[in-house]
């Protein structure tokens, strides 16, 4: 399928706006550079948008599934991958590291440590809970653990703990707060483990995370709903692209629905417009307009959003400048 | 990626019961035999499992996309698929035409029924909205419609009309009262329309909804957990297949999350659990169990759910029996 036009893409379309994405890569770089930042590949899911993470300075990455990490280091991206998350069977990570790719796996458990040691995995970090109820030992057991992994032959690299309850905060004050709370217990847990990094944050808190060593956002590079009412200096860049296909006195019809957006922040945004609900294939929304229209739909959440489409159609003004294939979906 | 036994299959996974699965299919059959069943593709994107149903009778199937009627024609199966759906470009549903496949086309307005007529369509139905917020013409203005569809030389095979804002009413009683209603609209559309169609309804009128010639349902086959607190006689056949990687004193983590599970009708379930939240690749959840258990999340909504799959695995008992590919995705 190629189209030339963004006019004569077909819908629905993963749209990236070049400049607004040149734009936020440029603004992050500015404030977090080189190894300040390891962009997480999960928000965008592509290794096109990593290579412009790598221009931009940053050569360190962070990723949440295995694929991530085989599809980054095919991409010749895999100087140093953390895969923030735990996993029971570390053999496809193992395979990665003997070929020469390096590899931190995070860990919080006796249980997690092993699955490491047993896949091959060389390098380890601690992963700590600051505070939202997911995965990361106790602060106070990282101490240990960082010990049993050395006992296992594992170089442990630092701890990382994922303020994640703090992103949604809009405040930002209270969100610096927050951020504060956490990172008091991630830097106490770092004292016990050692190591060289202190890995945390995101895009929410990458202006207020002054405790880690490197952040690991990455919706800042497409933007959603959420963030951009967060006060970023970063613009939005992801759309996606409909049609129009039915009008009532009351209401349009879009052809872009729950397939095409993740759902779990509600409601994609149309500026200017009161968004309804979604179907499957179908936005509804108020005031209406004219059939043929096309319209550009905000998603309300990136990650979940970019996981539902093959490609990403880079644009600039009326052009489409290039094709980006979504190739770290999956697991 | 193989795999034998279902204990050994990489997760986060999109496992069927074969048996459950052929149980919903024989249930349904034997309710709306043959043509009174014009399966949905858009519950399961899946060519494998489309075949089971015509095996069992019907030959007849409604999609929501394009690349829905292209995947079912490439599959064998386009005998008579009715796209229930408004398209602006129709040149590739011509195309399935001109190939030989027997495609009918939703149209709801002047715009939609020249693009019909543009694209090398020759089938259209009616589409009237029976009064879900979406598309759909007015039912007094479907008459007219099917005027102008034939005034263009387009075959006019009936009506079709929605009522998916009955589905989700969990009450029997209540659900048949709002179809009743909604069908005395299509009803008397179909009385100025023409043609040998009127079709509607879903999983959850299937059994209520007596005014249609055909039924599109979809969800029957596989389930979810709002269709499973209707009272239906079918049986749960999709989950998702996780590894607990986390545990806490309080709350263990499983490794799906907002990519693997549609979040429209909100959280999985997980019976006997309290599930907390689900994070991009992460689901939590209450009473804790072991780091390496296994689990099965019952999706709250299976359309979206299976769209962010790349295949699912037919299995019986322990064993895996196919491997499907999710072949209808995208657009």
């Amino acid at each position: 399928m190629s189209a030339d036009k963004v006019a004569d893409l077909p819908t629905p379309a993963l749209i990236v706006d070049a400049e607004a994405l040149d734009y936020n890569i440029g603004v992050m770089a500015a404030a977090l550079p080189g190894d300040r930042l390891r962009p997480h590949v999960k928000a965008h899911k592509c290794t096109s948008l990593a290579r412009r993470q790598a221009a931009a300075g940053h050569h360190r990455f962070t990723c949440a599934t295995i694929r991530e990490c085989e599809g980054m280091v095919a991409a010749g991206l895999g100087q140093d991958l953390m895969l923030a998350n735990e996993v029971l069977d570390a053999a496809r990570l193992g395979a990665l590291v003997a070929g020469g790719a390096r590899i931190t796996l995070a860990v919080d458990s006796a249980e997690t440590i092993d699955a490491a040691v047993r896949g091959g995995v060389r390098e380890v970090i601690i992963d700590v809970n600051v505070g939202l109820p997911r995965c990361g030992c106790p602060p106070d057991a990282a101490g240990q653990l960082a010990e049993l992994a050395r006992g296992r032959g594992l170089a442990v690299r630092g701890v990382m703990g994922y303020e994640g309850h703090v992103m949604i905060t809009e405040d930002p004050a209270e969100r610096a707060s927050q951020c504060s709370t956490a990172m008091e217990l991630l830097v106490a847990a770092a004292g016990d483990v050692g190591g060289e990094l202190i890995s945390a944050g995101g895009t929410g808190t990458y202006d207020c995370n002054t405790w880690a060593t490197e952040i690991q956002a990455g919706s800042y590079a497409l933007m959603d709903a959420l963030y951009n009412r967060q006060g970023h200096p970063f613009r939005q860049a992801a759309f996606v692209l409909a049609d129009v296909v039915s009008s009532a006195a009351d209401w349009s019809v879009a052809n872009a629905g729950l397939k095409a957006f993740g759902m779990d922040h509600g409601n994609p945004e149309l500026p200017g417009f009161d968004v309804w609900f979604c179907s499957d294939e179908h936005t509804s929304f108020s005031p209406p307009v004219s059939v043929g229209d096309r319209v550009r739909l905000v998603p309300a959440h990136i990650d979940p959003t970019v996981a539902y489409h093959e490609r990403m159609y880079l644009y600039s003004g009326e052009d489409v400048i290039d094709i980006w294939p979504v190739d770290l979906r999956w697991w």
